[in-house]
Parts: C-alpha cells; structure tokens; sequence
C-alpha cells in the first residue's frame, strides 16, 4: 500500500468518526431541546421549572437564579447560532424568562445583588452571598440584546457585570459575607473563572467592549493560572489571595471538572489573544493534568473532588459522577484538539463522549441523568434540580457540533469513488 | 416439653443474646474511646483534633464547634457513668476542652453568638446561622459542671440556654439569617429535638431546673409531634410554623435517621411525664414509621433522606447509608423495647445492631466508617470529619450498654445447674 494512500485512508477513518459523532451530537441536541421546551416553560409566571424529574414531570415550582439566566442564554445562543432552532417559541421563552429576571432577580433594587432562588411568582426565598446569580444574570441580558437588538438588555448586561467587577477587584463588602478573623484570604477558581468566561461573552464581536474589558481578561487569566500548584503538578480550586497553598481540606480541594472547564475558558482567552505559549501551557495543565489525576481508572468518568495528596475528600458526594465535569471535558478536548492538532486530545474527547452518551444519556426520556454512583448506576433519576438546568448539556452539545463542523470543513475531501460523483460535505452543515 | 420449661428457655435464650450483645457493645465502646484518646486531643491549644483519617492520622486541625461541645460532653458523661472510664487524662481532656470553648466559642462576647468553625488556635472561620453550636456548647458545660462541681460552668450553660431559647421562641433576629418575602415561615425539626435533648440534660437529678423548663420541654414535644403529617402516615421534617405540610421538596423531605433520634428524645420526654399514650404514639410515629419507610429493602440500611411522594431527592447523597441514623436507631429500638416490652422492637434493634456492627466497624483501626455507599462500600475512609466526632458512636454505645444491663438486671436468673451455683448476673455491670 503506498503511503499516499494510507494517508487517504487515515484521514478517512478520522472523518468518518467526526462525522459520526457530529451526527450523534446533533442528534442528542435536538432531543435535550425538545425536552426543556415541552417540560420547563411556565407560560403563567414567565421563566422556568427546571425542577425535572426522569420523565419530565415538575416536582417542585422553585426558581433557581443561576438556571434562569442560563436557561436564556441557552435558548439566546441557540436561536442566534443555529439555523434549524430559530423558532418563534425558542425567543418568546427566552424573552419571557429575561423579563422574569428583570422584574424579580434583584433582591432590592435599585441595588443589584440577585436572589439565589426565587417562588414560582418571583419572591425571593434565599440570597447567596456569591456573585454567580449576577453573572448569569449578565449573560441573559447580553445574550437577549444580541438577539433582540434592544438596548435596555445590553444596559442591564454592562451595569451588572461593572458591579460584579467591583465586588472581585475592589470591594467585597457589599456581598454580606462577614469578615471573621480565622478565615484565610483565600481565592476560589470559580471566581476569576466566571468573570473570564463573562468578558469572553460581552466582547464577542464587540470591539469596543472587548477593549474595554481586555485588562480584566488579563487579570482573571493570571488569577486562574495561579491555581496550578505544586511546581505545576496539581491545579488546587483554593489558593490564598497572593496565590500560595492554604493549609488543610481547603487548600488540598481539588475539582477536575472545573479545571477543565477553566481550561477551555482560558484556552479561548489564549487564542484570542494569539499567545502560543499560553495555548500549550493551558492544554498541559488544565487539560490533561485533570484528566490524569481525575479520571477512575477502575470504573472510568471523572470524579467529582479530589484532594491533592491522595487523601479522602470530606464531601460525601466526592466519588459521584456528575454529568457537567464530562460536559465540559468534551468541550476541553475538542477545543484543544482544534488548536493543536494533537491526536491524543482527539482520542480523549473520543474517551470521555462514549463514557458520557453512554452513562448520562437517557434514551427512553430525553436529557441527561445528571448524578451517578462512582460505578456509574444513576443515583438521581432527576433530569433538572437546584443546579441542573438547560445549560450544561445542551452548550456542550452545541459547541461540539460547531467545532466538529469546523474540524470536518477543514479536512479535505474524501476521494471520489468515481468521476462526477460531488465532494463529500458534512450532512447538516447548520453550525455557523 | 412442659410450658413453664419452655418459658424458661425462651428466657434463657434472650438472656443470652442480651448478654452477647452488652459485651459486644462493652468492648466496641472501649474501642471507640480509645481511638479518640489516641489521636484527637490537641495537647498544645487544648481542644479536639476531630479531622482523622482511617488510622486517626490528623488530616486538617480545624476545630468545628459542634464537634468540640459534644466531645467534651461525651467524656463527661462517661467519666460520670461508668467507673472504668473515670480516668485523670479523659477528665483533664475534656476540662481543656471546655476552656478552649470558654474562651475561643464566641465570635464577639459577651454575645452569645458561637461560630461554627475556628482555627486551631481558636479564630473564628465562619458562623452558622442556627442555633446549634450554642447547643452543643451547653451541653458540654452542664456536663462539665456536672463531673467538677465548678458553678461557672453551670451558669455559662443556663445562661447560653436562656438565650438559645430566646432565638428559637421569641425572636430569631439575633441569629443574622436574613428575612425574605418569598421564604415560607418553616420549622426544621432539628430546633425543637436539639431544645428538648436540652431540657433533658439542663433537668437530669436537678429538680429546680427541671421544673423552669418543665413547660419548654411540653412546648418543643408538641412542635416535634407537628412533623406527623399526612394523618399520621409520614414524619416530615419540614413544617410550617402552624404545622402544616409546605409546598415543594422542602415540605416533602424526610430524614429517616432524624426522626428515629427525635423518636427517642419523645420517648425520654414521655416516660418523665409518665403519659402512657404518648410513649405508644411516639413508638408508632417517630420509631416504626421512619423504619418501615427508611429502611433499604434491597441493600439495608436506612436511607440518608426520602421524599414523602416517594420521587427522587435532590440530595447527591440522599441513597447513602451514614453512621449516625444507625446509631441512633440502636438507641430508639432498645429504649422502646425497654419500656414497652414488645418484642418486635427488640428484634428490630438486634437487625439495625447487626448490620451497623457489620458495615460501620472498622476492626482494622477502630472507630466506625461514617459514610457509605447504598450498597453498604466504605465511601469516605474517614473517621472523623467535619460532622463526625466523638459522638453518636459512643453515645449509642454508651446508652445501649447501660440498657443491656438494665434489661439483664430485669431478667429472672438462669436456672440453677445444680444445686449451690450462683445466680447469672451479667458479667459486668458497670453501667450506673
């Protein structure tokens, strides 16, 4: 066989399974819409039920900030990037759920601290004293302007995310979280996390705003790359403010998932800004690193915490595994996989989505189990909860399919079996 | 065979599985004790390492404060009830303890407020907005008083249980949990359990305590019985203030464990006010209720939490088998049995003590494993943790002693071998 053509057949085979799991994924795209969009909308209140059993069903009529705003985003992201879920329905839920967060997501306005949850009519019952429901408070309000075209959403967007900017960089106080002597300054990743993937969001194809939070950017991403640790060998999700170890269970706290997920953050932030360097570091450390340490050998998935010297982790939950760590590892290899070329990132993408279609999805239902035993048996047969909403599985699923469209597009085409017979192209090139 | 000989077997036979089980809990007991004299005392700051490992290896020396009140009380108490533990080290240890309390416990004397969590060393880490680190805080300085003697202890505990009842029955603002409209106005069951274990304590051999709090023991008994709901078919732990079912997940949770501990807690209560009909309710709702819905059919084991409709918790955790249901279910079976002779309550405590001896020891380091999966896998290594002290093993171990003894001391003695033997009498009674 020449070498000419094995290269043929090879990259046959490759495109062969990108295009088999693009048209998994899209698949399963369609079905996890399908099912928010036929169980979760109240057309009553406006907004969400995003408490789902297996089946569907609302087991509880709560409203969960963080879910809300995501939800919109979703459904914002899916309506403005997607041909086939530019629907009437999608916006109008989209639209309805914005306008619940603008009339009952701030506790007291004109003050902009969110409620974390609210009754289905919009009361609040509890407020965190985090920045996370103000921060998918401002993807909702971004996401709604860009399809919308409205400038009181945009406006919404920029003043909250100044607040949150505010409370990280300047002034926490307005928080409420007490200040008690014991505690260590201590950063969580989630933090600067967050506010990256917040200015990667406002400065898309937004120059102007894009510059305006450039500095920022810079600042979260060295914040985030503090949390990789011992001579580069452990990413710790808890680091004192001037970016050593804490002592104890909250120094040690590890959270594969999440590196992951700041991986991808930070690789987009890399590109972006054109810095080879960052882009390999960030695939070494917040790719693989997590993967190795984080990954079971015996049973496979990810586990959910770790503690960096082997110890075990005090959280009850830490050997569970938890749909969105899979979610964002597959979005964390594709991604790198599309920077780098490197085929070991293809083939972990290919290792985490079978273990993740296999063991989360739910053909009989729709959507995605969200909570099994370190064996892998479902251990919630809930579909949606406190912290499970239409965000995790369905941007996954949406960047896959984006980034595997952009993977086949660039392959070259599969030779002709024949003269006259057309270039192969991917099925349903709907990603743009 | 003649009736009375038969009689006379049947008693010679529970004699003797008593009998194997007081010594089995015996020397667990001393297992347990000495696990924690080993490894936990912090000889240098006074106080209680309580994070330890399989081994007892100390993995983080936070001090968590509920931890510490009830280490301190657990030392007390068998210092004051069983001869062989009334040694210096366990007296000195839990005297270093209560002064570690004494002066680190407030977060700002003279306010009674305690945190939840200090450093080693005794700076506040963070606060809970509940009541129960002061309780465990009383709890530790009535026993302290009650092994020295020494009044300063006592009047830190009634003065602590004044103001707890103050929060908890005329005005909670002092706690610092905020007030939102959409919050239902809801009673955990743990506050009126945790008060009335409280009033038990405060009253023990103290006629004049027992008669001050004589009406907020009834108090707290009837909001406990308000967490019977759905005509008596279920304990809720969630009810509203007027004890009525609340909506959602919250006013469906159950907690199998906790209403086994509140079960014991009535049952106490009852048998003081000598009311023959509430120690029967409280046998039939807070004891045989919680178990015939708890307790795993499949794996055994009572389940961590349930919901009442019988869906699916949101409690990562909810399938898992934790130490301290059991614990507390031993104690709940043979108390009921104690007082109500029926022997169905008998044979569920040697079922919960078998299995609990079964899973939960570990005959390798001593103490017992806290947490387990639903199929009854070690899950977390740990022996003690931030929830997990020295506490409700050897409480349970402690209490269940003393009611062996007490049940063998009823028994008749075995019949004579021959003549001039002497009669059975258990082999050690140390329990007074």
């Amino acid at each position: 066989m020449s070498g000419g053509l094995r290269v043929w057949q090879d990259m046959d085979k490759e495109r062969e399974a990108l295009q088999a799991w693009k048209e998994r994924v899209e698949q399963e795209l369609d079905r996890v819409v399908a099912f928010w969009m036929e169980h979760s909308h109240d057309q009553e209140h406006g907004g969400f039920f995003t408490c789902l059993g297996r089946d569907g069903q609302v087991y509880d009529d709560l409203k969960y900030v963080w879910l809300q705003g995501r939800q919109v985003w979703m459904y914002c992201r899916l309506y403005r990037k997607f041909e086939r879920f530019r629907s009437p329905e999608l916006l109008d839920s989209a639209k309805a759920g914005g306008e619940f967060l603008l009339r009952f997501a701030r506790v007291a306005p004109p003050g902009k601290k969110c409620a974390f949850v609210l009754t289905r009519d919009g009361q609040p019952i509890k407020v965190q004293r985090t920045i996370f429901s103000e921060c998918f408070y401002t993807m909702a309000m971004n996401e709604l302007w860009r399809v919308t075209g409205e400038a009181r959403y945009q406006n919404e967007a920029v003043e909250m995310m100044d607040q949150i900017a505010y409370w990280v960089r300047e002034d926490p106080s307005g928080l409420g979280r007490p200040c008690l002597p014991g505690a260590p300054a201590s950063e969580s990743m989630a933090v600067p996390m967050m506010l990256l993937n917040l200015v990667d969001q406002l400065g898309e194809a937004d120059e102007e705003l894009a510059g305006t939070y450039a500095e920022l950017g810079d600042w979260c991403a060295q914040r985030i790359l503090q949390h990789v640790q011992r001579d580069g060998q452990a990413v710790l999700e808890n680091v004192s403010e001037d970016g050593g170890e804490l002592s104890g269970c909250l120094g040690r706290h590890q959270n594969p998932g999440h590196a992951l997920e700041a991986g991808w953050f930070l690789l987009r932030h890399a590109i972006r800004k054109g810095d080879p360097e960052l882009r390999a570091r960030v695939i070494d450390k917040f790719l693989l690193l997590p993967f190795r340490s984080g990954w079971d050998p015996d049973h496979g998935g990810l586990f959910y915490f770790q503690d960096a010297d082997g110890l075990c982790p005090t959280q009850l939950e830490w050997a569970m595994k938890l749909w969105w760590p899979h979610s964002e590892a597959m979005i964390a290899f594709l991604m790198g996989y599309s920077d780098s070329g490197d085929p070991t990132l293809l083939h972990l993408f290919y290792q985490v989505a079978e273990y993740t279609f296999r063991q989360f999805r739910d053909p009989e239902h729709g959507e995605w189990f969200g909570y099994l035993t370190r064996e892998g048996k479902v251990a919630l047969t809930i579909k949606g909860g406190p912290f499970k909403g239409c965000f995790h599985v369905p941007r996954c699923l949406a960047m896959c399919e984006e980034m595997l469209g952009a993977l086949l597009g660039r392959l070259a085409p599969a030779p002709s079996p024949g003269p006259g017979s057309p270039a192969a192209v991917p099925a349903r090139q709907a990603a743009k």
